[in-house]
């Protein structure tokens, strides 16, 4: 089998070549390191594997020729992991998501019929179910009304992927609603937001909503290892929630988190509104029975991934 | 108020500039002569006026300041009518879609943004529902599972209209939600595709699907007059199902009136499969209390319009 990664030099992507390569699997990556950068790569991945390309274009035919060329005729599993993962700057420009989140699946969805395909892995998000407050979200909750335009276009490839496996029912497909993921590299995201803010030691941590946001969050090491895992049951076409299994982080416990870490002096200041953003989910709970049923390995707590960022993070200074 | 239609040159385009120019009202058209045709639009339509372009681009800057000139700071009233119109291209080719029916709308928006906008009228379409069988679809109807790519890019176009609402309140937005519209000029659909096959008298009319498909039917000019009613209410957002007030016809049915009023010598030839293509929606059935509640005024049963544009298409030859 050989994996090639859509969007394999992003912070989850680059991840998942690490820990693929680390089980000795073939693994090509294709990214137009628009957010990823080849430093996220291991060191030993090789250059020859590695192609520079904007998959919200169309699949070049010279690409395609290279990507023939290299699978030898083995079957490929498609982990499509490229996407944009600036949801404000979705908001401000629809045309972000557009063709970073939904015209990339096209691509994906391409490259999956061009070249024989036994797998397609979906990065899909949280994000596709909208704001339900505190009501517990389960894979088979149908109001689905995304707030962000990321979300609609996570949303639009779900659909845009199960009509594919409709007329080709053979490929293996596996569709993951992710939580709030984290990890090194910090590429974006709340801890990112907070460490740079706290590296000149500032005297107040201005924070993006009123801190009461709570929301889980899992380390990206949890988000592979549950997806190998769930790939490797029976079923040809699954939806599944992944996340730590509490009901979440408030964004004010994991500000006093990395200000006691990095800049203890400093105060947080929260604004009054309750969305961080415009198109923000305040709040929300990811019912995960469905993969614990499938053999999804226990996982570390929102609050343990979050500290053990913050110890990766202290450990490279 | 200037009326932009996107898509003004295609079938429904073309009838909404006859009756705007006929109420008098200012009408500029854009469209790329994809499936409509200048020849579609009213004979005095002045020629500056008409830009031809292709919308699932982004504006060009060109048309943008000629816009601005001709609309001398009145405000606009956008009718988005621009989409792929072939359901079942789209299934074959995803691309399609995203860019005719989704990509579209990015520039429907992004028109909004840069001159300024009164209202925003979507043709949105049942398709966004996907199959629910017997169960009578109303506006509040939660579980929308396209399942054709084209009801997937119009659900998308919904949702993000709904998100860029949240940015721009003071926007009037009306999503209309059509079922299968008929009507002269015949560009598409069940009509056109019998009407054609039954030209050279044939023996047999072969029709996609086993014929028991039903579905309403709504004459265009009916859709027309509800939209305008429907737009003067004073609800700045609102969705509405537009719909004849009935079950629909089966297409058993419209096989049989067209057989006999253009060669009542053939005989229909009926498939074994209830969907006449994927992503067909054999039997769907719409709701229209809430249109009916706003004012949307009475209207031909899904026979009567079959029988209107039947009586049409005789006076033409």
């Amino acid at each position: 089998m050989v994996n090639v990664i859509l969007g394999g030099a992003g912070f989850i992507g680059s991840n998942l070549v690490r820990f693929l390569m680390a089980c000795g699997e073939k693994v090509i990556v294709i990214d137009n390191l628009s957010n990823g950068s080849k430093d996220f790569l291991p060191k030993n991945f090789p250059g020859e594997l590695f192609f520079e390309y904007d998959l919200s274009n169309p699949l070049s035919s010279e690409l395609l020729e290279k990507l023939k060329l290299l699978h030898n005729s083995e079957e490929l599993t498609i982990w499509h992991l490229a996407a944009n993962s600036d949801i404000q700057k979705g908001t401000e420009d629809f045309a972000v998501d557009f063709h970073a989140t939904l015209g990339t699946t096209l691509s994906a969805l391409n490259l999956a019929t061009r070249i024989k395909t036994h797998s397609l892995i979906f990065a899909s998000s949280s994000a596709v179910y909208g704001d339900h407050g505190d009501r517990p979200l389960d894979e088979n909750v149908t109001d689905l009304r995304p707030i962000s335009n990321y979300g609609v276009m996570k949303l639009a490839s779900e659909l845009v992927i199960q009509n594919y496996s409709v007329v080709n029912p053979h490929i293996k497909i596996r569709i993951y609603r992710f939580p709030n993921v984290i990890g090194l590299p910090l590429t974006h995201g709340v801890l990112r937001d907070f460490h740079s803010k706290l590296k000149s030691k500032p005297q107040n941590l201005h924070v993006l909503g009123n801190g009461e946001q709570q929301k889980p969050f899992m380390h990206v090491d949890d988000l592979i290892t549950n997806m190998i895992t769930l790939n490797s049951t029976s079923a040809l076409n699954e939806v599944f929630n992944l996340s730590s299994k509490d009901d979440g982080v408030r964004i004010s416990e994991i500000a006093e988190i990395m200000i006691d870490n990095f800049s203890p002096t400093t105060k947080p200041v929260y604004q009054t509104t309750p969305q961080g953003w415009i198109g923000d989910i305040p709040k929300y709970s990811f019912d995960t029975n469905k993969s614990i049923s499938h053999g999804a390995a226990s996982i570390l707590s929102s609050r343990k991934a979050v500290e053990k960022v913050v110890a990766q993070l202290k450990s490279l200074t």
